[in-house]
């Protein structure tokens, strides 16, 4: 298992993600729970929509991203969270049966001014589909610890 | 209860969101699942890291404000779905026992103009505590069909 720090955060870095399936199972729980709308329970609502089949709910697809981005790079790291997210566009249906996978890569890295031991990492998550069509989109700040803390290297 | 179309989205109209208890079982269950970081599966992890104790992941904050937004206004209405979150912010830890509420408001409204019988609306999402404060803020879109096609009022 790798263990990242900030230093390992340099602007075009990527990190694959494991593919995973959606099941109908899966999408059906996850709807029940936090997103009751009849095309994310529903095989035939679902056809019946634009959506197109039973389809994952937009927030679903988002925290099986969250799972993959966990798998790829923060598993182990001195990952201190996220203060959240500036864009996240479900771009394409996510369907029972898809096989998702995607990278995520580093857009920027710099120390924080504040807490000069704190990296702020801004990242870019593209997740595709088995046809390599992307279907969602995040932008987010992820804040890593330095493996040591440096000093005079300050940029905020 | 309420069948909201989109002539119901006026700017500043507000959707106040019912009360959630966010539970040590359901903040472990989530993590389980999408987000295994110790600060979301143990509260000695939790105490241990900089958000106090046992604390959901801010993509299970997420998920609950959907169930919020599905009950307070989604549930019957037109809407069809959502693009995608311009801005998704956790601003305090949610912590195991804490009571989750909050409201969204209408930010603005206008109908489509390459499909003029869908109105494309963008919300603010509050989520606060049992402190009223707020931990998690999300501005989005909502497309919403209208009740009656109406012509000659396509702004977009």
């Amino acid at each position: 298992m790798a263990s990242y720090t900030f230093e390992d955060f340099t602007p075009g870095r990527r990190f694959e993600f494991e593919k995973r399936t959606m099941t109908a199972d899966a999408i059906i729980a996850f709807a029940r729970e936090f997103d009751p709308q009849p095309m994310h329970l529903d095989e035939a609502a679902g056809r019946a929509s634009i959506l197109g089949g039973l389809a994952a709910s937009g927030w679903h697809t988002s925290a099986v991203m969250m799972r993959m981005l966990y798998e790829a790079y923060i598993n182990g790291s001195t990952s201190e969270g996220s203060p959240g997210v500036d864009l996240m566009e479900w771009k394409r249906p996510v369907l029972a049966g898809d096989t998702l996978g995607g990278h995520c890569a580093v857009l920027e890295a710099r120390v924080s001014r504040s807490r000069p031991e704190i990296g702020i990492v801004r990242l870019r998550a593209e997740v595709t589909n088995q046809r390599d069509e992307v279907v969602a989109v995040c932008e987010y700040i992820n804040m890593m610890r330095l493996a040591a803390t440096g000093a005079g290297h300050a940029h905020d």
